[in-house]
């Protein structure tokens, strides 16, 4: 499986980082690369990523789609809409964190799909998707093949509970112990909720 | 104050863009900054980050040292090794992830201090540095101006802690809940010391 990180300008650094440290640690053939809309350099916060273009991603991927303050002009970027909306489609798997939700739910693509976004742009989530079933409090939400979380830190508890359930609990278990990331395994428990 | 993360190839994700997140949100005017010996292309599980050179980095800055695989050939390169030393002495503050210790051990600049590291490569970091005050039971170590941590996700927690000893309980506080981040903020409290 290849786990593509799909960023755009101004993504929030570890909504990326955090599950794809997780999706790292899976052994290979699995792999995770870097991929934005025309590839090249993607700029957040004093950092630049290179990356490789959307149409070059092939074979059985999953995509893992950030939130940030870069959600906003990517709402209404059409051309980048559409591409995400079509790599979703074909996706193995779809993994968001944040406000990458509401990215996806102004395509279409979450409607009738139970979701949740950042607690702090929840309505802004909303307002782009009114035909999602969002759940206000969950860390994260599964609907079928497709994961869902809040805010920022919350991808990484993602990301263990989706390969707890994709690989099984012995590998989520090892790749906390390995990270020494304090798991919360349960996707309920959302303590950011009612902030 | 710029936060100067220092990198070079297969350092581990995690390490820097954990605790790079958390100072991310300091108010400005400090700023993150991403750092290697000669500048460019650093390299590192499938992704490539830029950076500007080390001698670039100039005022008033922290140095963010990650670990990773990469601190194996590192710890055997001189160039680099002198060059962390000169920074780290002339650092307003010197924060270290998992075996980015190791790398500092190995330049003497920690000896004498107290200082933690990756639980899963403590013996080697013990062994390029015998005169360093090594605690094996520490999610993170402060001494004076220098903190060490544990593994990988132990450097977020130890980012909150600088956080909330250099800006005040208030402001770590504030960045754990943007970041929907479940902050352990006892240094002390280190499950992973007995794995």
């Amino acid at each position: 499986m290849r786990y593509a990180v799909c960023l755009f300008d101004e993504f929030e650094p570890l909504d990326a980082f955090g599950p794809a440290e997780m999706l790292g640690w899976l052994p290979p053939p699995d792999s995770v690369g870097y991929y934005s809309l025309k590839g090249g350099a993607v700029c957040t916060k004093g950092m630049t990523v290179m990356t490789q273009p959307f149409c070059e991603l092939e074979g059985e991927y999953t995509c893992l789609l950030p939130g940030g303050g870069g959600t906003r002009p990517m709402a209404e970027n059409e051309a980048f809409l559409q591409a995400i909306a079509s790599l979703c489609r074909q996706a193995a798997f779809v993994l968001t964190v944040c406000t990458g939700s509401a990215l996806l739910a102004k395509t279409g693509f979450l409607d009738g799909r139970r979701a949740t976004s950042n607690k702090m742009a929840f309505d802004w989530a909303v307002s782009l998707g009114e035909k999602v079933r969002w759940e206000k409090k969950a860390r994260w939400v599964r609907d079928g093949h497709v994961y869902t979380s809040s805010g920022i830190s919350a991808g990484i508890d993602m990301a263990l509970g989706f390969i707890e359930e994709q690989y099984g609990p012995e590998m989520a278990k090892k790749i906390a112990t390995i990270t020494e990331y304090r798991w919360d395994n349960n996707p309920q428990d959302d303590p950011f909720a009612r902030v």
